[in-house]
């Protein structure tokens, strides 16, 4: 506990402020599509053309464009072009920062799903994991 | 492998379509705001009041508002509201359907890290998880 709680309210309700606001999970990335390519890429870490790219997240050309842009502006993602015109291809790789803003991403959805199995325990013991009892209302819709 | 495929592409290219797609990430329990949402009233299955699941997920009065009524429409949660005027109070709690549903995207994201996880095993290997030896250019950006 990091400080001392007015009488009036209970110690849980300070401390677990922004418990479940999981701020780690970076937006860039939690965007499913992005989380998608950002999974493609890390698992092919030599990089992926860009039609393979697409295959695997199942994506139009125009959307998996769309957020390669956000994912390269945020500095996560590098596209390579080879080629001209017809026979140009383009590669798309994670970058070093990349790498590391998914593994902290991932570090992050681990704890909602220690969260979750928590929840599930709780449930299952018929207990409740956050919070102590309180004088809340009884609950009585389906 | 489901089908045959032509001599010209792999047969990884055919069989890992969407592969990367995480369509079982329900867009509505993604967004992070109402994942914290969901994930709060998860671990409380006699529900939050309204200022509490507020705390917990450290969002304003009309963001939380506004991502309740969206879990609402979806069915997910309901919101009971007791007593009037200042005095009333209203307690969110998950519906039936709505902890069948989160069991699901958590289920969903559980693939997510396992195949973070591989990724990150084959990358310490050295290796690529999805994809066979193929004729992809030489990758020399940074």
């Amino acid at each position: 506990m990091k400080r001392k709680t007015p009488a009036d309210k209970t110690s849980a309700e300070h401390d677990e402020r922004g418990r479940f606001a999981y701020e780690a999970l970076d937006r860039t990335i939690h965007e499913r599509a992005r989380l998608g390519i950002m999974a493609s890429l890390a698992a092919n870490a030599d990089g992926l053309l860009f039609p393979e790219l697409r295959k695997l997240c199942d994506l139009t050309d125009g959307n998996l464009n769309r957020h390669l842009l956000v994912l390269q502006e945020a500095g996560l993602v590098e596209v390579l072009k080879q080629g001209e015109g017809r026979a140009s291809q383009s590669t798309c790789k994670l970058t070093r920062r990349g790498r590391a803003e998914f593994a902290a991403y991932v570090e992050a959805l681990e704890r909602v799903l220690q969260d979750a199995a928590a929840a599930r325990k709780a449930l299952d013991a018929g207990g409740s994991t956050t919070r102590a009892a309180s004088n809340k209302p009884g609950w009585s819709a389906g």
